[in-house]
């Protein structure tokens, strides 16, 4: 009996937050507008792609870290501080890369037993994109979610709503951003070889590349220095190492490898 | 004495017109969320891009041909019936290309004078383009807007809101486009020469290519076909036709062009 009663009390208080978390999203955000973000985690020493996810309360399956656009806030504004809030990190490359607005595409929750009534109204979301490095960061859950962490993407758990197909299409942009702008800065330890430069495109590519290829293209684009320096890995034939040139590099974010045409 | 008051009378049906169109959106559509159409134009004769632009009522400015989302209305639905009711065109090639939400985007407009209450809120808007046969195109105005045409790309007006910022976004996108997909079905002639096609390409990315580059890297992507025909204009050498592969074609649309790396 006391533990029923203990029970009760604290479904009423775990239904009172939910209820004033609702009037504090309902009063701050704008309504029907969401972001979600696909924050890709590189893990240079098990050499693997994973990437963040949350599970929410009261639900089995999990989903992207997300968030809302505050009244006042630029929408980029408000994604990079979901970023922040989620992961520790700030100053990390956010791209917008799709806005998902099937009209069924938050039923789930209208029709589920959330009480916070805000959410349940039709969301449109903006999706973002980060790839950063998997040691740097620290998940931290959010009032909506129970946990937090990094998943391999070759081995994901169940995934809520339309978040599997804002992953796959956000792991598409990602790949088709490689062919107009360089990766690798702030992913990479300051001085690499070519070959785990070439790994990483690999890992993202989910493809082996060609490395005479792959050597002769990422030369071309002028953002790597040579250094007189080898990486002494005890092997027949020490490769040298590389860094970027910051000023090529930045230069090749903002306007694009050189042009295929 | 007496034109005053049909000016009066005039202004006040205006009015009233504008608060019906405000509470039919208010009923119909979700609020904070727009969509905006950057729509190209080829004009193959003259040889010129030409974008679509609607003139505002109460405005001298003009704008991007957008609309709203329809409460049960999926948001590319949505994208398509903007287009269609603005153009006459379907089965149009739609990209969905970035979402703008700078949190002032709007003050313009919900500090002006309009009677369309609805318009008085702050709103996110999506851009999408699409690039079309410009003899194809029947250019309507709709509820809101007082006229409606091509522009030259090279000779804009003065332009509302952000929609300069969303235009120049639509065009850089619509370019980089051209380093992972084809273009140009639909645009020219069911057949054509490598110099039409060569042409298009100059236009939309606003540079001289080089002719026998062009012709190496658009043979390999084995999207074209060449005709036993040749384009006789009565020059030295006649050019051969060519023609889409429309399945080679489809495909490259949908899954890129050659990988670069």
């Amino acid at each position: 009996m006391y533990f029923e009663n203990l029970e009760k009390e604290m479904e009423n208080e775990e239904n009172e937050k939910e209820l004033q978390e609702s009037h504090y999203l309902e009063s701050n955000f704008l309504p029907h507008i969401a972001l979600d973000c696909v924050v890709f985690g590189f893990d240079s020493e098990q050499l693997q792609l994973k990437v963040l996810m949350l599970k929410m309360k009261h639900r089995e399956d999990w989903g992207l870290p997300g968030g809302f656009v505050g009244k006042r806030e630029n929408l980029e504004d408000a994604a990079i501080r979901v970023l922040k809030e989620r992961t520790g990190a700030k100053d990390i490359y956010l791209k917008q890369f799709k806005t998902f607005g099937k009209a069924n595409r938050t039923d789930e929750i209208i029709e589920g037993n959330t009480n916070v009534l805000w959410l349940k109204r039709r969301f449109i979301t903006v999706g973002f994109y980060a790839l950063v490095d998997y040691k740097q960061v620290k998940p931290n859950k959010d009032k909506l979610s129970s946990d937090c962490g990094w998943k391999d993407i070759k081995d994901l758990p169940a995934i809520m709503l339309d978040h599997q197909t804002i992953f796959e299409e956000g792991l598409e942009s990602l790949r088709r951003s490689l062919m107009l702008r360089p990766v690798g800065y702030g992913l990479l330890p300051e001085k690499f070889t070519l070959s785990e430069l070439q790994n990483l495109y690999e890992i993202i590519l989910d493809r082996k590349l060609n490395r005479g290829n792959f050597y002769r293209k990422v030369m071309k684009y002028q953002i790597l220095e040579k250094l007189n320096e080898i990486r002494n890995i005890g092997a027949h034939k020490a490769p040298f190492l590389y860094r970027f040139n910051k000023e090529r590099y930045d230069d090749a974010v903002t306007n694009g490898l050189k042009d295929i045409w």
